[in-house]
């Protein structure tokens, strides 16, 4: 469904209720990566509860849940790390809004990454949690968005990540996620020129089709931009002792990619409005012409044909001098033509003097 | 009314003034739990001034009015509680905006919950007076909405409400208020969708009728949900001592809803509102068509009728050899049937080249 | 004048001026009522400095000047209460914005209150001065819109007034004034629900004045409310002497109500602008319709014409075989029906598979 | 150029540079009020220069510069008063918007004037500079907007100006400026009502022309009004020590008149647009009654003609009873002109169901 | 590409990445300006690593960087005046919003400067870094505009620069580049006249194609005005030390220019927006007048020649008095052309009473 899209529990329901959706899909793959100045171990978990050992290291750990998460493993990293039920509950329920909640010695993230999947928008929410020494991200996507990162950390010589604290990566996803908005954007800038292109040359009512589907994209995204914006500017704002002064240099520039993105979508949404006056516009246009065509072709030709009916009347009284005496004459039939041709000329004249051709 | 739909007293009356409304229902139902973290007591009272009993006890009260309240039943409550004057009068005259009113040792809140009654939109004043262990809460339906969150005290293992102040049943009445919200916008959503599909396939008065009336409906919810969300985040950050810090976790996530329905909600108004102008598209677009239609089918046969007309002139002079010679040639009719074929065809090729046909 | 009802002095005037109105009506009446806890006392006077014994008792007074005020009973009520002349320019010049002014010892307000003179809306300044035990109120109207308040001070058991102080005198006239919002609004929901009606099954250029009609109303009665509601907010926070605490709850009550027909107002702006555009479509969709008949009338019509006028020409050789023969065959005429019938019948076949019919 | 009316100087100057125009009229005329509690001066000064002497005295003085400013003049001023180069630049590239500036011992203000030269609005930059004993103030126009000042001054038993600082001069002159407004909206409110009358009867191409102009208008003349009442709202809570609080009072007033202007002018720019509307609205109206015209002349003739069309053609066959034989039947004639009734009537009977006619 | 011209690396690489763009044109060229209050030495350098022996002096120093930037030169910038990764990204990937970044002893600037390239504008990013006694200046164009500046610095007698601190050359460039708003917004002035001329007069599709590439100009340069300014207010307020308050007097005039240009702008905004408008309403009063034309002529034609088809037909039975009399009547034709010119007047007479004529 285009318009709704967002998943929730009867109202009524206890708050923190976990209840597995009827179309879950594979099950969830959980990717660990355990590093410190000196090591990094990767592995694939799975259990949830197997990244218990982790924990009590000294070292970070970037526990990555790909795939639509089941209750069970929620609950079990609820247990571990000792994440709120209502949090819990927001992971459960994509759509969420974008949001940052701040617990006692934890960070709670909601972010939502744009992407192109074929022709078509699509807004996947990242959840994340933030520890002293950990960070656990959600993906529902069963392939992992997030692989240029964990590239990016293989590198031997790529001291930042290691020599940082966790809230570095914390700042590698979210500019990833935040990024995600430019080829996005790209893509509709394209769609606007090649509608534009249309709507001037040949506008019909697939382009109208068109219009409206983007305007609908470009408020779904919008939803979901503003949010993220302040979720951001709380990042680079907060002074929650797990976000560092020296990563919020970094924090300000991912802010500042997001006003960018959001600056642009909003221009784009006035194009597209614009574009739909422009539509109008153009169709009465076409109308216009179409008419002009009908009404000089009919204007002329109609008081031809009048003339032209007259003399095919029968009116017949061989004693009357008035019955139809034209049609006797010698040179009457060149006449008729004559003041034919005579009317025509005139309403050509006449449509000239106005513009009309 | 579908454009006003507040109670009022005429203009200069009494503030605190209780009158009777004429069309009276059914009698009020009062329904009683009284609870502590050892027993759970229902009863039914016949009477408001029944409370009172219950009042001096050290447990906690949820008063439930359901029903059209009648002048009597309000002053009873008001002179057992404490309550304002001003604020029974708003609990009489239903159709208030949303607010939160903090009294000396009391809050005052009015909520409005929406819901679809049939196919049609409607939206039921909550009235809530919360004290230090009561909480009455007055709804005009005959049936009573919060049935699901009595369901979960009952229920022996849920130690959330006993265990906690009887602000956590504030929250649990006002978050089933707030996501009545989401049911409310998925059928706006499904609308939504019908509507785009009439609009660009079979745009009609009908469909018009429709966007109307649902811009309509969105602006009477817009209404109530603005002022709600101020009241939430009221709640959120009161530091009246009614509301307690761990309580404040679950209005925060309360306050989340309610800011995504009204995202949701300002979305759809302004898909409505585009759809208005995709109508009038749509609608020129078809004029547009049809104008084509009837523009190559009378600019092709009226030049031909014109030639038809000539030849049924009755110009006749025996004498003359202007007289329509034509009409006597061998060939005569073959060649009128070739000027206007030639005419049709020429006809033909314009439109083509305009990208008429 | 709809558009510009102000009443100004040129450019350059001395600031104070107060110049009689070329159209003076009757002389003003002025209504005083004087009272204590134990007593009330009612008088009219014949001249304005006659209020001053009263002004030198210790009881609370109400000034009520009905009707165009006088320069003369202006600077008289000046001199005997110390009011500003700028003060006294903005109660001659009526049609100020709505406003607060905190003078050292007083207070100077000016509401707006607005109801139906017949079918045509009418907005009153009222104006306001309140010092410690008096309250002078200035409305140009004839006849006096405070009579409601006036009965209930009579009414010998109505203690509110005489136990508090003038400021709650105060609250009762804004409290007239802000809910004359009220029927207004009612009556303008009655003309959008017509409109309404109209629009979808009527449309007509009287509907479209209507609507522009009540925009501009709308717009009017806007421009007072937005400042008068700021009036409200500031005697609701105001921390002025002469407006005690425990009235502030009512003016919060009074702010309540502006705040929701301000509301409802901008709603119906809302909606009268979205009638506009409804307006716009239905007569498109009018056209079309119109449109439709004709074309499928005359594209019938017209190719069965042109097949009439062919076999009405008169080609006439006896030695050609290429003479009409047609004209001459058994089954000419029913063969001629028989296109004509073909051709028709395949038009319709077309409009209909176009959805036309 | 009705659209851009700025004077810059290119990109990259040399800040504060005073060039001459090319298109300087008339020189400058300066007018010398000197005034203290017992004297008043008045003299007209040759050259700038010449004020020096008035500077020294205790004495207020007020000097007038009237026509545009010439580089010169713009020296010597600031020579004298210790005018910064880029407040002198500002006076000279007029166009600029209203705005106040604090320098150590100096006020520079800049206003705008609207007044209406014939039917065209025009505005007039007033640049000002106030300090401890003196004002100047430069106006392009050559004849002298503040004359109504000057004769208030002039006044024997006016102690307002001469018991006052020359704080009060300034804002003598700033509520003309402000003033000025209303003549101008109130021509503005003729203009509208005009507009509307012809829209609803009598809507054409030079309408819509009028309507555009207005707009361009106002968006010229609220560019001016908003930064001007920021000028007001300064000048009202400034703490500088050359506004005294008693003259604040009046300055507020002078703010108030401003709000309402603006007011003014946002409510009729939403008129304008509305107009925009109407004026579409109503000439759909009317194509869609001259269509219904046509169509129901066409729709009823267009059949009718077909049948005349049919009883003209030549079908003869002696042999053969297919061959029209209604032309020779006894009532052919008559019931031709029946079945041609039949249609019309039909028809006729069709459209006053549609309820066109 | 029209509607988005942002750089931007793909999503999830490293910041502060510096790759080569692929259309690297002409290499930079590199001026420098060494000055103190006694001298000025200009000079030009191969190489971004020979700023270093002026970097060690007292003076003040203006290396200004024109062309497109390659990572090479950044990197040896970046390393010589420590400036952080994140910016030298920021210059590379040009397209950024303006922005003001303030680091440890260094300012970052981000400037956007509007120019007619032909008849297509064209923003091109300034960055700007400015320490102690530095300026680096970073334009991607291959021609200087800052030329003016120089031009001024090397007067002789302009103490301004010399005597004066960095930052007043720092005033200077933004001054330039704030004012190259003007001429651009001249030119759009000048295209919005030429449009209105054209939409009352001659409306057609070319035109409509310029409004809505206008509207897409001035959303372009809106999106960078609006940071400008911000970025101008952050100047003007900032308490840096690089920044003096003499200086921000300057700033001061920048920003009132800034906030004109945005003014300007968003009327422009707004009057394109209402063209739109009324390009629909010139193309339907335009139809209304061809269909008006159309009917006239139809109207009046279509009865008479029914009238000429009825006389035209055939009907003949000598034994019928029925049979047509008319034709055989002695004034039968002369009637014939009175009850057509009757029909003719009659509507004639109609259209006249409508006001179509």
């Amino acid at each position: 469904m285009a318009y709704f899209s967002k998943h929730y529990h009867n109202p009524g329901t206890e708050p923190g209720t976990l209840v597995a959706k009827s179309d879950l899909g594979r099950p969830v793959t959980i990717h660990l990566i355990d590093y410190t100045e000196d090591h990094l171990e990767e592995v694939r978990l799975a259990n949830a509860a197997d990244c218990r050992e982790y924990l009590e290291r000294e070292s970070k750990t970037w526990i990555q849940v790909n795939g639509q998460a089941d209750p069970e493993t929620l609950r079990n990293l609820g247990d571990l790390f000792d994440l709120h039920d209502l949090a819990l509950e927001d992971v459960l329920n994509t759509g969420q809004r974008p949001k940052l909640e701040l617990y006692d010695d934890q960070l709670f993230i909601i972010a939502a990454m744009p992407f192109y999947n074929g022709d078509k928008l699509d807004i996947v929410q990242i959840s994340l949690f933030i520890g002293k020494n950990y960070l656990i991200c959600l993906c529902p996507l069963d392939e992992d968005p997030f692989e240029p990162v964990r590239k990016r950390m293989r590198l031997a010589n790529n001291r930042r990540f290691v020599t940082r604290d966790i809230d570095y990566l914390l700042y590698a996803l979210l500019d990833l996620v935040t990024d995600s908005g430019f080829p996005v954007l790209e893509q509709f800038g394209y769609q606007l020129e090649e509608m534009e292109t249309d709507l001037l040359e040949n506008p019909n009512q697939r382009t109208l089709a068109r219009i409206h589907g983007l305007k609908r994209e470009l408020l779904v995204l919008r939803r979901v931009l503003w949010p993220q914006r302040e979720l951001l500017t709380g990042l680079m704002r907060t002074e929650d002792p797990l976000i560092h002064a020296n990563t919020q240099v970094y924090f300000r520039d991912c802010h500042d990619h997001s006003v960018q993105i959001i600056e642009l979508l909003e221009s784009f949404r006035e194009m597209a409005t614009s574009m739909l006056d422009i539509y109008l516009s153009s169709i009465s246009q076409r109308t216009n012409e179409t008419m002009r065509v009908l009404t000089i072709i009919a204007t002329i030709f109609i008081p031809l044909t009048f003339v032209a009916g007259v003399y095919g009347m029968n009116f017949q009284n061989p004693d009357s001098p008035w019955a139809m005496p034209e049609l006797g004459w010698y040179f009457g039939y060149p006449m008729a033509w004559g003041v034919m041709i005579a009317i025509a000329a005139g309403l050509l004249w006449f449509f000239k003097r106005r513009g009309w051709m």
